[in-house]
C-alpha cells in the first residue's frame, strides 16, 4: 500500500540480502522510521519488541531471521538454535511455529552452501503467498462492498472496522482492510470507522495511520461507539480480522469484536469477517475451546501517545492502587458472523459451507472426530 | 461516601452562601482538588468544562448557580438569562433542565429582594433531596445484589458498571453505585468490572477512584472486554446509570451502554438502570427522539494522564490528519433492560409499569399524546 505517495510493504530484503528492511511499528502513528534487520539477534528483537506485529508478519519476519541466521554460519546447530532463538519471541504465536517449522524441514533438506540463498528464496516466497492470500481476499470482499454502493447511489459506503487487520499486520493489502483498499483503488466512495481498540490501540494508531496514508476516508472512534452509529445508520457493512476461527466458524478476533457483532445483529448490518485459511483451525469446532491471552495490566492503566514536547510520553490513566484486567481476544459465536471472506470465497460461517470450501485442509482426526 | 477515610460529598455551599464548594473532576484520580464557584459563569463554566458532571449533579450545581446569579442580581430579566446560560452548558440530560424549571417557578413568585437567599435554600433541598433518591435506590437495589450473593455461596458479587454513576455523579451515594456501596457495608462480599468508559475515562478515573476510596473491591477493564467476561460467566449482575429515561423504558446513557446490554441479554445477565425518577422523560415515548450530544474531538484523540514527571500530560493518540467522531451518548432500548431501579422499587422497563408507579408525574400532554 502507499505511504507518502509511495508503494510500500511492512518488511522488505534489502541490500543484496545482506539485510531486511522493515516499519518500525512501535514508533507509529507519530513517526514513520525503517529499521534494518541485519542479524538473527535483530530480528528475534524486532519481534520481541513488536516493532513488527500481526500473525503473518511475524511468521515472514522470522523466516527472514532464519535466513540472516543461514548466512552468518549454515550448519544444522545454528539452524536449531537460530529457530529455537526465534520462537522463544512470541512462543503464544502460532503462525511463529508454522513459518519456524516449514523453513527448518526446507533448509535441513539442502546442502549447507545452499542453505543461506534458500532461507532467503523461501522467505520471498513466503511473503509473496502472503500477499497473494490477502490480494485474493480482497477480490472477494470487494464484490461484498460493491453490491453496498450500489445501494448507496453514490454516497460513501460506511464500514466499522476493529483493531488492524491492515497490511501492517500482513506483508501488504492486510485481510479486513484488502477490499476496502480495492474498493478506493476503484474509485468506490468508502469511509471507514476505525474503532479505537482498546487497550493497545492498534485501530486509532495503525489502521488510521495506513488508511490516511493511502489516502481513504476514515474517522477514529471508541470502542463504546460502533452500536450507536450501527442505530443511526450510520454502519453499511462491518469487516474485521481474525486470529483464530474454528472449523465451525466461531471467530476468535481482538477483545471487543464480539460486541461489535452483536450490534451488527441487533441492527440488520452485515458482520464480515477476513478469514485467511491458516487462520481457520479446522481442529476446533467450538470457539469456547480457544485459549485466551491474558495479557499484562500495564496496557491497560497506562496509554502512549505524543506529547506537547515532541516526545512519545507514557501516562498512567488510573488510580494509584486500582487493578486492571486485560484479555486480550474474545471469541464471536458463528451464529453473528454473516460470512467468512477468504481467498476461496466468501463463505457461510458454519462447519458444512467451511468444509466444503476446504476439504483438503481438514485433517483427518477432526473427521473421524466429527462422525456420528 | 469515603475520601481517605472521611465522609464528603461532591457539592457543598461553602462560606456563608457567597460560594459553592465542589470536587474538581477533571484532575482525578491523580490529583484531589477542590474548587469554588462564586459566580453563575463559576458554576456554567464548571459544568461545560466537566468539572462537575453526572446528570443529577448537574441539576444541582445549575441550581446553585442561580442563586449566585440570583446574589448578583435577582431580577427576572437576569434569572431568565442565567437560566439560559446555565441550558446552553448540556444538552441530553434532563435533571438540568428539571433543576432550572423548578428554580424559575420557584424564585419568581418571590419578591426580588428575598430571591438570593430562597434560592439557596432551594438548592440546598434539592441536594437534600437528591441525596435521598439515591439512598432509597441503593435501598431498592441493594435486595437485587443480596438474592445473588445468596447464589454465590460467599463468593464474590461481580458486578459490571459503566461509566461513572457514584457518587461523584449525584451528591451522594450515587445511583448505580449505591446498591454497591450498601451491600459492601452490610459486608456482602461484591466485586466490581469498572469499563474505563472512553473516551472521557469516567470509569477508570473517577468509579475506579470513589470504589477505591470506599475501600470496594474492584478491577478496571477496557470497553472492549465486558462481552467476554459475561460469556465467561464472570458478570453476575449489570448495573448503569442513566442520563434520560423515556416513559416507555428506553435508556440513554454514557456511550456504550447499549453494547452492554446486548451483551447481558446475548449471556442471561440482568441488566439493571439506576433510574431517579428525575431522569425520567414522561414526555418521550421513544429513545430515538432523545438528542444525542455529538463532543468534541480532541476528547477522542488526546488523552491525559500522570507523567513519568508527577504532572499530569496530555498525550496524542492518532495519526496526524486523522479525525474522530465523538457522540457521548447511546439509547439502549427498553428490550434490553431486565429493570429499572428507582427510589419507588425496582420497576419494568416499559410504559406500563412506569406509568403506575409514577401516575402523579405524567404531564397531562403525554396522557393526550398516548390517547388512542
Amino acid at each position: 500500500m502507499r505511504v507518502d505517495g509511495k508503494a510500500l510493504r511492512s518488511i522488505w530484503p534489502g541490500d543484496g540480502a545482506a539485510s531486511v528492511q522493515i516499519i518500525d511499528q512501535t514508533v507509529l502513528p507519530h513517526q514513520f522510521r525503517i529499521a534494518s534487520i541485519s542479524s538473527l539477534s535483530d530480528a528475534a528483537r524486532a519481534i520481541e519488541a513488536m516493532q513488527v506485529r500481526g500473525a503473518p508478519l511475524i511468521g515472514v519476519t522470522a523466516a527472514y531471521g532464519l535466513a540472516l541466521a543461514m548466512r552468518a554460519d549454515p550448519s544444522g546447530s545454528n539452524l536449531a538454535a537460530a529457530a529455537a532463538r526465534l520462537l522463544a519471541t512470541r512462543p503464544t504465536a502460532v503462525n511463529l511455529r508454522f513459518a519456524l517449522d516449514m523453513m527448518r524441514q526446507h533448509l535441513l533438506a539442502l546442502p549447507e552452501a545452499e542453505r543461506a540463498s534458500a532461507a532467503f528464496a523461501r522467505a520471498n516466497l513466503m511473503a509473496e503467498q502472503d500477499t497473494s492470500l490477502c490480494r485474493a481476499i480482497g477480490v472477494n470482499g470487494l464484490g461484498l462492498i460493491r453490491s453496498a454502493a450500489a445501494r448507496k447511489n453514490g454516497r460513501a459506503v460506511n464500514i466499522l472496522t476493529h483493531c488492524n487487520a491492515g497490511w501492517l499486520a500482513t506483508v501488504d493489502w492486510g485481510t479486513a482492510t484488502a477490499p476496502i483498499y480495492m474498493a478506493h483503488d476503484e474509485g468506490i466512495a468508502v469511509h471507514v470507522w476505525v474503532d479505537e481498540t482498546r487497550p493497545r490501540n492498534q485501530g486509532a494508531s495503525l489502521t488510521a495511520w495506513e488508511l490516511g496514508q493511502h489516502g481513504v476516508p476514515h474517522t477514529i472512534i471508541v470502542d463504546n461507539a460502533g452500536g450507536h452509529l450501527m442505530q443511526q445508520g450510520m454502519v453499511d457493512v462491518v469487516i474485521v480480522g481474525t486470529d483464530r476461527t474454528t472449523a465451525s466458524g466461531d471467530v476468535c478476533n481482538k477483545i471487543g469484536t464480539y460486541l461489535k457483532a452483536l450490534a451488527a445483529r441487533d441492527n440488520g448490518v452485515p458482520f464480515y469477517v477476513a478469514a485467511p485459511s491458516p487462520s481457520i483451525d479446522f481442529s476446533l469446532t467450538c470457539g469456547a475451546s480457544i485459549p485466551i491471552e491474558s495479557r499484562s495490566e500495564f496496557e491497560v492503566t497506562h496509554i502512549s501517545g505524543l506529547a506537547s514536547n515532541g516526545g512519545i510520553e507514557t501516562v498512567r490513566t488510573v488510580p494509584a492502587g486500582s487493578r486492571a484486567s486485560n484479555f486480550a481476544f474474545d471469541v464471536t459465536p458463528a451464529r453473528l458472523v454473516t460470512a467468512l471472506i477468504t481467498e476461496r470465497g466468501v463463505i457461510a460461517a458454519n462447519k458444512d459451507a467451511l468444509a466444503q470450501a476446504f476439504s483438503d485442509r481438514i485433517p483427518r482426526e477432526c473427521e473421524l472426530l466429527a462422525a456420528p
